[in-house]
C-alpha cells in the first residue's frame, strides 16, 4: 500500500524543481493534479528529445500526475479552483515570487477556504530580500550560491554540474518541507506556508565548503577529482583512458594498493607513511600512482582491488549504468506510459518502502488529458463541458503547431 | 512552533548522508538522539578543520541533536535501547547492509517492540542485489551512477562534483521517505522499513541524461558550462577572468544581448536568427560572444543585462556568498554553538515555514554529552551511572588522544 493514498496535491509547477517535488508524492500514491495554463501548459511539453511527440522531460518529471487545463485569470475557472482547495491537502507552485497573489490565489486567500492547506512556493531566491524578484535558472543558482566555484579541474575555471542539481535538490527540499508541514497539519488542524528559495537550499547543501570557510577563512577552489584531504582518494586513468575511482586513504589500504600495483616499497617511503604525510606530499604521491595505474586494464585492476577490500569503482557512462544488473534488480529503470501506448524509459523511484509493491509502468498524461474527468468532481459535468470544451479544442490545435519540431 | 515537536528520532548515522537526513528533523523540532559507539563515536569528530577541537563536519551536520554513547553489542545497553524504541517514532542508520541485524536490532525485531516505528536504512547500493555488500563513499556513487560522466570540460575527462552531492541528496531523499512513512504510520498505526540506496537515488536524480539516453541512445558527455540545447546559456569570462553566467536563449534576449555588447547586427546573422539555428551553429556563436564579453568589467555587464531583464549572475566564490545581503536577510548563516562557548558558522536551514521563528544559534553536543540525562529517562539514574560512567571516562581519555592533531 502506498503511503499517500487519500492525499490530494494541486500542482502549479513547471520546468524541473517543482515537478520533481510533486512527482515523488505521485509515485508514493498521492493524487497529483497538475494544473496547466491554457493553451500551452508546461514549457517542458515542447522541449526535445521526444518519442511520438511525448517529451523526455514530462515523462521523467510528470508521471503519476493528472493534467488539467485551468486559467486562474478567469473568474469562473478560479471559482472551480477554490472548490478544489476545499478538499485538497497541498498546493505547490514555482512561479516568480508574488504570482499566486496577483491571481488572488495566495496562501492568505487559500487558508480562508481551507485552514489545513499546506502551500509550498519554490522560487530562485525566496519570497523576501533584495533578490526576491529575480528570475533564476538552475545554472544561475549554481553560479550565485558558490556551487560552481568548488567544481572543476585544479587551477581551472569553475564548472557547472552536468545535472540540474539546483533544481532537483530544491524540489527534494520542498518535498521535505511539505511533508513536515503536512505531518503537523494533521495533528494541529492548521496548515503552513513554505517559502523555499533555491539559493538558500543550494547554499545549505554546500555544507563543508561553507563551514570550512567560516573556520579557516579560505574559500575552496576547484580540485579536479581529488578529495580535499584524503590521499589517495580520486579518479585515475587506466588503459584506454578508462577512469577508475580509488579510495585507499587508510595506511592499511594504501599499503595493499602499492602491493597490488607491484611496488610495495612505495608505502615504506617516509613521505607516504601516514594519511597526514601523504596529504602533505599529495602531488608527489598522485604522480607516482597515476604513472603506475595508467597501463592497467581497468577491469583487472578493479577485481584485484575488490579482492583486497579496497573501495573502488569504474566511472560509468549512462549507457553502462543502464546495463548494470544492480540497476535491474533495484527496479531503477521503469516505463513512463502515455495513453497512445508510447513507452519512455525513465529512472525508477528510489524510495523503497516495505509493503509497497514495485511497479514497472508509471502513467503520464498529455496536456489537459484529465480536465473533464477531474473537474467534474467539483462542478456539474455539463457546466465543465461548457467551459472547458472550447479551451481544450483551442489548446489541442495550438499545442500541435508548437509541437511540429518534435519527433 | 516547530512541526516536529513531540517527535523522537533514534539516530545511528555517521559521516554525511545520514546526518544530513536527521539534522533537518532536528532543525524542525524533533528530538534527535545521536547514538554513538564508544569510545570514539562518529569519525567526523576527528576530521579537520576545527575550532577549539570542535569540528566543522559535526557543527554543520549534527547540530540540534543530543549525543549518547551506547554499545549495541553489550546486552545491558541493548536492553536500554529497546526501551528507547518503545516510545520513539523513527530510527535512521547508515551502516553497511546487514549491520543492525547482526546486532539483533534489525527492523523485524524493533517492530515487535513498536509496530509504529519507521526504520530507515541508508546504504551505498541498497539492501538487495549483487552490490548490496559493497562499501561506498560519495565519490564511488558519483562514479558508478553516471553522475561524473556528464560533468567536466567539453572533450575532457569526467569530473566529480566538488560537493558530496551523492551523500547530501541521499540524506534528503531518506528524509522524504521517512516523513512519507511517518505520515502513513500516524494514520494506520503501522510503520515501515525504508531501504534507501545512494546509487538508486543519484541515478534517479540524473533524470534528463537517463531519460534522454532511453530515447536517443546517445550517452551525454561533459559539456563544460554550456546548456545541452539553449544558446547562449553558459558562463563567460569577463575582465580579470571573472566568470558571469548569461542565459539569453530567447530570440528577444539574444537581440538585446548583442545590442548591449555593441554589435546589434550579430542577431541579424542568418545563422543566429532562431534558438534552433543558434544551437546548430553553437561553436561559432559562442566564439563571437566570448570574444566580445572578455574585455567587459563583470559588474558593469551584469548591471546592463539586469536593466534589460536578461537572466545573468556572477559565479561567486564562497567568500563572496558569505557577504551577500540576500544571504543575511534569509538568515542563511547561523552559529553552531558548543557547550564550551565555541561558535562555528554554518549554513542555516533552508526550510522557511510560517509560524516558525528563525533562530540564529543551533546547539551542538560533544561526544556522549547527553548520555546520562537522556538515558535516565529509560532506566534508573543510578544504574545508568553505574553502566555509563566508566564508558564516558574511557571515551573522554581516548577521544582526547585521537583529537590531538586538531586545532
Amino acid at each position: 500500500m502506498k503511503p499517500f493514498e487519500n492525499l490530494t496535491v494541486l500542482d502549479f509547477t513547471q520546468f524541473t524543481s517543482g515537478p520533481m517535488c510533486t512527482s515523488i508524492m505521485g509515485d508514493l500514491g498521492a493524487e497529483v493534479i497538475k494544473i496547466e495554463n491554457p493553451p500551452y501548459g508546461d514549457n517542458n511539453r515542447y522541449n526535445p528529445p521526444s518519442k511520438n511527440k511525448n517529451t523526455c522531460y514530462i515523462s521523467s518529471l510528470d508521471h503519476n500526475k493528472r493534467s488539467v487545463l485551468l486559467n486562474l485569470k478567469d473568474e469562473r475557472q478560479k471559482e472551480i479552483f477554490f472548490k478544489m482547495v476545499e478538499t485538497a491537502d497541498v498546493v505547490v507552485e514555482n512561479f516568480k515570487a508574488g504570482t499566486m497573489e496577483k491571481f488572488g490565489c495566495g496562501y492568505e486567500k487559500l487558508k480562508e477556504i481551507n485552514p489545513q492547506i499546506v502551500f509550498a512556493s519554490i522560487s530562485g531566491f525566496g519570497q523576501t530580500g533584495p533578490w526576491k524578484s529575480r528570475a533564476a535558472y538552475d545554472v544561475v543558482v549554481q553560479a550565485v550560491s558558490g556551487l560552481m566555484s568548488v567544481t572543476g579541474e585544479k587551477g581551472g575555471r569553475p564548472l557547472r554540474f552536468g545535472v540540474s542539481m539546483a533544481d532537483v535538490t530544491s524540489g527534494l527540499m520542498a518535498c521535505v518541507a511539505t511533508l513536515a508541514a503536512l505531518y503537523d497539519a494533521k495533528r494541529t488542524g492548521v496548515g503552513r506556508y513554505i517559502d523555499l528559495g533555491m539559493m538558500d537550499n543550494v547554499f545549505a547543501l554546500l555544507e563543508q565548503p561553507v563551514t570550512s570557510y567560516g573556520i579557516t577563512g579560505i574559500a575552496a577552489k576547484p580540485n579536479g577529482n581529488r578529495h580535499p584531504s584524503a590521499v589517495p582518494f580520486a579518479a585515475f586513468s587506466c588503459k584506454r583512458r578508462v577512469q577508475v575511482v580509488i579510495c585507499a586513504f587508510t595506511d592499511h589500504d594504501f599499503a595493499a594498493l602499492c602491493k597490488i600495483l607491484g611496488y610495495p616499497e612505495i608505502s615504506d617511503n617516509p613521505k607516504f607513511l601516514t594519511r597526514n604525510l601523504r596529504f602533505k606530499h599529495e602531488d608527489e604521491c598522485y604522480d607516482i600512482l597515476c604513472d603506475l595505474v595508467k597501463d592497467w586494464d581497468a577491469q583487472e585492476l578493479i577485481e584485484e582491488l575488490n579482492a583486497k577490500g579496497i573501495v573502488c569503482a569504474k566511472v560509468n557512462k549512462v549507457s553502462e549504468v543502464y546495463n548494470m544488473e544492480q540497476v535491474a534488480v533495484r527496479n531503477m529503470i521503469v516505463d513512463a506510459k502515455w495513453p497512445d501506448g508510447t513507452k519512455v524509459k525513465i529512472p525508477g523511484q528510489p524510495i523503497k518502502l516495505s509493503d509497497m509493491e514495485e511497479v514497472a509502468e508509471y502513467p503520464v498524461s498529455p496536456l489537459g488529458y484529465d480536465t473533464i474527468e477531474v473537474l467534474s468532481r467539483y462542478e456539474e459535468t455539463q457546466i465543465i463541458h461548457e467551459i472547458f470544451d472550447p479551451i481544450l479544442k483551442e489548446s489541442a490545435e495550438l499545442a500541435a503547431v508548437r509541437s511540429e519540431h518534435l519527433n
